[in-house]
């Protein structure tokens, strides 16, 4: 029996324990997605307590203390910090064999030398403890980000911000690169004409542009990309069940925008046009810039209506969808690839049943230009887990070539989830170890050493080129 | 090398075993969903010899026996009682690997003590030995539940049943609780309208209601509904392809429960709005009255119009479909839970591929008012072995909480199927056993214990009520 | 740590190594299907290098390659071989994790006796080595056949085909038999009205028939169909990505064929039923020879439009789709099936999520009058790797009967491929291999290797009956 969680941990056999000791565990973070608020790192913001820090905006906590039980009050609700941390102590016993029982423990020991479990009993002094040092300027969210060796972190962003956190932080000459990245979700969101009026409403506040047709709207959002680039950003990102990639004509568009400027309700098809023309010119612009375009696919958003007239989205009630991906992707890429315009591009998957998919279909456009140009990226969300993760490397390793994957990132909204590199190393480690150990490949640690290296690290660093 | 099926079986390491064998293995058996005949356990009824209590009736044989090419005579078909076991004995050593390999032969031990394996050699003397027992009174049907330790077994009936069969139990003081439950697939079955008319004079002659609508329909299922409450029903069961989630209103049902009554031949979009309020209904009566409505999705029935035609429905040509799940899922708990009028709900998924989206959804409606209110159910049916479990108990873990699972049922028309429980104890002991060798949970042998009780007895007794 | 690739390469454990060792290994192999070019055969061909051996023609090369960065000139182009060569030396020792890797050193293994690994520092060497031998007559292509110990091998052929060069194999008196197989993709490829026109204009001219309407049609093709079996063929197969099992009617049909015959653009309806009729055709001209129908299900072809233009179809763009497909499956097999026309069938499936639904599908239409009568054909394509294999393997277990598989097949265009026979063998050995081990299969090593016989060799030559 191994103790839990021990230096060795998700580490079988010694090729493993070599592997990620000697070459994976010294290399730096390069978080390139999360949603790692700006303002708090140009505030560099200390938590009061641990509540704040670590169930403040946790949706996967909220889920699991839901799931046991516990009433909303302890979750988001108007319960005190310390009495929610209460309530979240005592559902944490209750999460084995979630990955909140590994990240929880994993947290406590990196960041605040906690080796005790997490329970009632513990609660009490676990609470103190934790919150006492955010109080430090140790445990400034700078520093946070700096005890894990991060070196660059890309935030989440619309185009319509300002980038002044951003700003600030380079002009504080923080070592860690703050960047942002271009998410214009809102600026194809026709489902909502009204929001979307509004939203090109202060587009043209921001730029100065007059917006009257769909070529000015493009061209002012393209002011904005130009923008975040000017600002250091070198990745889009967008949302999406499925991939928008219908048939449009100049007409149909035109036509369409000016329904959205008169808040008129669209038809699904008009919506989809819609969508499909702002993701095409997106893309076009990704690729002149030689930024990578990021698709996180698959979510099944906001199934609970009653939580989401009183607590909002992101508050917990996502999940995964099941809808059909292969062609609508192939479509999507395709469109792209048939003029040379298609940029590097990272494609998540949230349903598991889909990795294969996935893996596959990213052969199908890598033309030779850049190693692992078209990225199936690590396992995300829901996924983010052993199971999930190795699924995920298995599926990549299968299909196309793991050795070029650009590796790990936390799509996290917590300073205290970095320890998930951490995590995905020793899983990434152990799988060439164990098949290291069983023949299936050959004894070389130096040359699988360096295999590991590049998806941890230099992968990212070439691919991304910050 | 480890023997075949020996006190360990499953048991990989000494952790698994002590949680197994301390644990686990005493628990009684509370199988809250399965197709066990009434009329049998009433009649306290003996079998003649061992085809009939094993054979007749268990399609999974059925299946195996097909695939290995014999003669629907041998099967299903005229052939005598020791013929089929014959062509059965002659199949099980072809079925390696197939769980039905593991079930024979733990059924074999644990009710009749027979260790040999079954095969044409030793097949009649075990016949002659397990058909002898099988007519002595310790073999009789309520011995052979009370053999296994069985608290309560939870039958599935249709609404129109008089369920005088579960009044004659409990009128003889039998000391395992045998409920009914509610379960009016046919009620809705608008397929088929004369059927359904059929079925709609039918419970007119059974409650003495006149229907001539929708509402004195409702009203009159209804009263079977209170019926089965007082006849100690807690659950309610759906056999579904997909939920049914459409939109409807009062007049369009009006008007299609008016064709039903003429027999007039249904438009599909009026089938499924029939049984979207009809299946509405029902989940709010067992919301009302606290029960627990279970959904079994995802078959695909019938596929062999041949076998149909000549041996009727549930004669082993059902498979498993690949539908689309997850929207009408959400929109079907949504309506629901809008109007906080949601009941307790265990989702089964018979397509493993949608695990991880069903482990998921419950999450989206689990409202902090009971642990586990959202249940994902244990593996179903064709995923009713050591893969299937494995994974559905995985994908739980990964997205929910195993913890406050209600654990396993035999969902079997056999009884001799009880076995199966200890199958997924041990499978379920096995998997924290290794996570805790591994050193992926603490070593803490009580609490593991703890929970693996919860889920093996305590879960279901807390959620049920019984 | 096991040596990489040794004699017990993917058997863990003794009871493994003993099944592959004493039972599988010496089986002689039946390639049921694949697609070696039967001229070159005939022509008893020696390739002049290991680049046109091993890379001309060979896809998942080529996607890898892609993958890494490395120019299509060095790919498909017009570099030269050796350059070519050294390309793919650069990329293999990126190719680890990948089913590359291990069926690389494999074949080099097999073939050449070449136990250094491939990469820059031995590429030379091994070119050389390989090369010179590749041009005695030890390693002619019969020779490489013969030296794999097959037996059998079917070819993939188009109806329209003279099947000379099987002829002339046979009139040599080659003591492995090569058989064609009749794969009527373009027969009924009406998605493009004019390729299939002239198809049907060259149909005319092979056969000597008029064809103007549907039915002499299917007589002409019918005739080619009773050629092939003059031929010893004794299978069909179909590339689908769903099956087509629409209905209709002769006077639709008519109309159809009329419309193709004038080069008119059907409807997509059209298609269908035209694709339906002829596939249910070709099934019941399988059934009464006793053939046996593939259907391969599954891929998404062509999804490179650049590339297809550029290096044309089956250079390695296409992957894996996400169609619905259990229900159009039974319909197909249920038409057949109602008339008792159902030929022995093979279902490969090429979406890993679902084989479940595959497997269990089988089992609907297993009538008892053959071992194994619809089988769940062998991991396939971008499956044919450990995980693949193993998955496909545990859904058949799981859900029919292993024990009546007819095993492995290439599906290559590769002389050099053979030795994917020995890699499922030993996975599949090391399946049973361990339930032994884990007391979860009894100690039976005579019964379960011949079992492991029988899936290797004696299951296949019964069902076919070349």
């Amino acid at each position: 029996m191994k103790a839990f969680l021990d230096d060795d941990f998700l580490l079988n056999g010694k090729t493993a324990q070599r592997l990620y000791h000697e070459y994976a565990a010294g290399m730096p973070i390069i978080d390139y997605h999360c949603h790692l608020p700006p303002d708090e790192i140009a505030a560099d913001l200390n938590f009061k307590n641990l509540t704040q820090a670590w169930l403040y905006g946790d949706h996967y906590k909220w889920r699991a203390m839901r799931a046991n039980g516990v009433n909303e009050q302890y979750v988001t609700g108007n319960a005190g910090d310390e009495e929610k941390f209460m309530k979240w102590a005592e559902t944490v016993p209750y999460t084995l064999r979630n990955p909140l029982y590994h990240w929880t423990h994993l947290e406590l020991r990196r960041y605040f030398g906690v080796e005790d479990l997490l329970s009632t009993k513990t609660a009490g002094m676990i609470y103190d403890q934790c919150s006492a040092k955010l109080q430090t300027k140790e445990y400034s969210v700078r520093n946070l980000l700096a005890k894990m060796k991060v070196e660059v972190v890309c935030t989440t962003d619309d185009p319509l911000d300002s980038l002044e956190h951003h700003q600030k932080i380079k002009r504080d000459s923080f070592n860690i690169k703050v960047l942002p990245t271009f998410r214009p979700d809102k600026a194809m969101n026709a489902d909502e004409p009204a929001a979307l009026n509004a939203y090109v409403d202060k587009l043209e506040d921001v730029t100065g542009f007059t917006i009257q047709d769909i070529d000015s709207y493009l061209k002012a959002l393209k002011s904005r990309h130009d923008y975040f680039a000017a600002n250091g950003c070198k990745l889009s990102d967008h949302g999406l069940e499925q991939l928008y990639a219908a048939d449009f004509t100049q007409d149909e568009i035109d036509m369409i925008f000016k329904k959205i400027r008169h808040n008129t309700t669209l038809m699904p098809l008009e919506i989809l046009k819609f969508k499909s023309v702002m993701l095409y010119n997106f893309a076009l612009w990704d690729h002149e810039k030689g930024w990578v375009q990021q698709l996180h696919i698959g979510a099944l958003r906001n199934n609970n209506t009653r939580a989401l007239t009183t607590l909002g989205p992101d508050t917990g009630w996502d999940s995964i969808g099941d809808f059909s991906q292969a062609r609508l992707l192939s479509r999507f890429l395709n469109r792209l690839d048939k003029e040379n315009k298609l940029a590097k591009t990272i494609i998540y998957n949230l349903n598991p049943a889909d990795n294969e998919v996935m893996a596959a279909m990213t052969g199908n456009f890598n033309d030779g230009s850049v190693a692992g140009k078209i990225q199936f990226g690590s396992a995300w969300w829901f996924l983010d887990q052993k199971g999930g993760m190795t699924r995920q490397l298995n599926a990549l390793s299968n299909m196309g070539l793991l050795s070029r994957m650009v590796g790990m990132l936390t799509d996290s909204r917590s300073f205290l989830s970095f320890p998930r590199h951490e995590y995905f190393r020793r899983i990434l480690c152990n799988l060439f170890g164990e098949d290291i150990d069983n023949g299936e490949l050959p004894i070389d640690i130096e040359w699988t050493g360096k295999i590991i290296q590049d998806i941890c690290y230099y992968n990212a660093k070439n691919y991304f080129d910050f």
